[in-house]
């Protein structure tokens, strides 16, 4: 949010800055030579060019995009490289659309190049033919850290600048990263599941094979929530990981939780799948479920009481400000924070309708 | 947030809106007719006037706010009357500021009245220098019922728009409110406060007499708190509201609270204050405290545990957009959304740090 605040002054706040016309007076330089600083063409003296860029960032120069953009009549290219099945991953591709289409007249326009997150080769193939269309950048979800590291490497040899979305990869340095602290959500996690129980409480981490298996950022929240018994001097032999092969295997799973109380920790999207296969005797038990994502399936399952807590990523703000990073590269020269962390959004039954990604649903008729 | 967002597309979008031209020909009128509806001048015949503004809606219509601007010359002056004594209300002021400053070029400047939050007259003074000023808008902070209704009579009759922030008075009708829902904001608490508890706790609601007891936001949170029993079939007896008259009245208060453990709702930013009174003894025990507002002073007892939860209001972006509803307002014709409410943050220990209000603290060095 912040992110959109400063760009948005930036926007307006262009009238008040510092002319190319006066860092040439400043620079004791020619406009021409701080033109050619400013859109990097043609060759300038180190130390010049060292000047020219220090006066115009005191300044707070900004190119005007406008004027800059009419003239060059350039349209760059966006490949935008994420999974897109279900309502989270849709939400983040409409963050990216709303923002892409605002900043279309001022020349970027986007091509998805959708994955199947079940798949590396498909991350893979998906990912080639983006690089093969020879974009002037890349958003991508970098789920995948083999793979993905593997396509940034090929990124950065042809020099294509990328924006990590919702994951990151730190070692690959991406021109920005947009999402949670993985690792700090699931500590977050911990905190809420066991809240009042002073030894720490038994818990479920409910861990699907499938997909997710492949997706770093659930490992990463899954240490987190770990870590948080460590810290705690808790036994770390109270958290039992539980692979889920299927609902079937859920449900047998879930059935033989005995004890005081179910504690389950669902690392993804899918809380409101693990309450459908919890029968009728132990929806009534002492439960406690804290969850990702405020996708659409998930509302009913938090309103009615079922899942307690609710770890939100805010996706559309996600998407708004990766094209944002790609506008301040691109465009507008301006200077862009490399970790943009979301909020660990916490959403219950009690504040759901004031949260962020929270979308009134519209009223069904009941036939 | 979105409303950041919005305002930043419209600017934007602005270039690809119907101009005046095209709406006088589709409403079969002349462009001064047009002119006329939009900038309400002259008389225009009601059905005409209609057809205008139906057409300017449908086609995005906004002023070209540049180019009026220059034209008219015109200085907008905007009043802001709110109590700047803490941290919070220091926030807010920082969030008019920081916004009115880039619109500043657009013809928007500020003059504040600061008041006396613990004195009805101060607030009653302060807004009659302000309406004497006779400013094109008003900033206001509700906060006294009586008095910030006969307040905004008065700006009624001489069509002055006005702003809520902070608190709303919804029989007064603001052009918007943009706050919390201070009620649902107080039920969201009893529900942090009894989590894990099937029959409710006893609970401690402390109430300062000084300024917050004519605050109607507190009284508002302390209903919501009170709700929640309601609804939950609890016995409200457990409920203890207490009146704090000064830190040493409430140290004694904290002493004499028995039972298994202390639940603490503090309905305002002074959480830090109740943590520094409560005695070594009490300090070990089995407690729970949700507060507001991540004022600098509540940092650190949030992070060393003494304080679970705090919710926060993000009063920088309340100041934030309070501006920008004047700018749509005054300037650029745009529609305004009456209802803008603050997510009900729930801020802890492990989220702190990725809290939208949070801003680290300088270091301090130790001598």
């Amino acid at each position: 949010m912040l992110q959109i605040i400063s760009i948005f002054f930036f926007i307006f706040g262009s009238m008040k800055r510092i002319t190319i016309k006066e860092i040439a007076r400043q620079a004791g330089v020619s406009v021409g030579t701080v033109d050619r600083v400013l859109h990097k063409r043609g060759e300038v003296a180190e130390a010049t060019k060292d000047l020219v860029l220090k006066i115009a960032k005191e300044g707070n120069y900004t190119t005007n995009v406008f004027a800059r953009n009419l003239k060059l009549n350039k349209v760059y290219q966006i490949a935008v490289i994420l999974p897109l099945d279900n309502d989270y991953w849709k939400t983040q591709r409409q963050g990216i659309e709303q923002s892409a289409e605002e900043y279309e007249s001022l020349g970027m326009v986007l091509k998805f190049y959708p994955f199947d997150r079940s798949n590396q080769g498909s991350f893979l193939t998906k990912a080639a033919m983006a690089i093969d269309g020879e974009p002037d950048a890349v958003i991508l979800a970098p789920l995948m850290e083999e793979e993905a590291t593997d396509i940034c490497g090929r990124l950065k040899s042809k020099a294509i600048p990328f924006v990590f979305v919702d994951s990151n990869l730190e070692e690959v340095a991406p021109l920005a990263f947009i999402g949670q602290d993985s690792v700090q959500s699931g500590y977050l996690a911990a905190r809420l599941l066991n809240y009042g129980y002073g030894e720490g409480h038994d818990a479920w981490i409910l861990k699907y094979t499938d997909f997710d298996s492949l997706n770093k950022t659930i490992d990463e929240r899954i240490d987190g929530f770990r870590q948080y018994y460590v810290d705690q001097g808790w036994n770390a032999g109270r958290i039992h990981e539980i692979n889920v092969e299927n609902q079937v295997k859920l449900t047998e799973v879930l059935n033989s939780i005995k004890g005081e109380g179910m504690h389950l920790f669902v690392p993804n999207s899918r809380s409101y799948q693990i309450v459908s296969m919890i029968d009728e005797s132990n929806l009534a038990r002492k439960k406690r479920i804290v969850g990702y994502d405020l996708v659409k399936e998930n509302i009913a399952p938090l309103e009615n009481g079922h899942v307690d807590f609710i770890i939100d990523q805010n996706p559309n703000l996600q998407g708004n400000l990766s094209v944002q990073v790609l506008y301040k590269q691109l465009i507008a020269n301006a200077p862009i924070k490399q970790y943009q962390y979301m909020p660990l959004e916490v959403v219950s039954k009690e504040n759901l309708r004031f949260a962020n990604s929270y979308r009134e649903e519209p009223e069904e008729v009941v036939g």
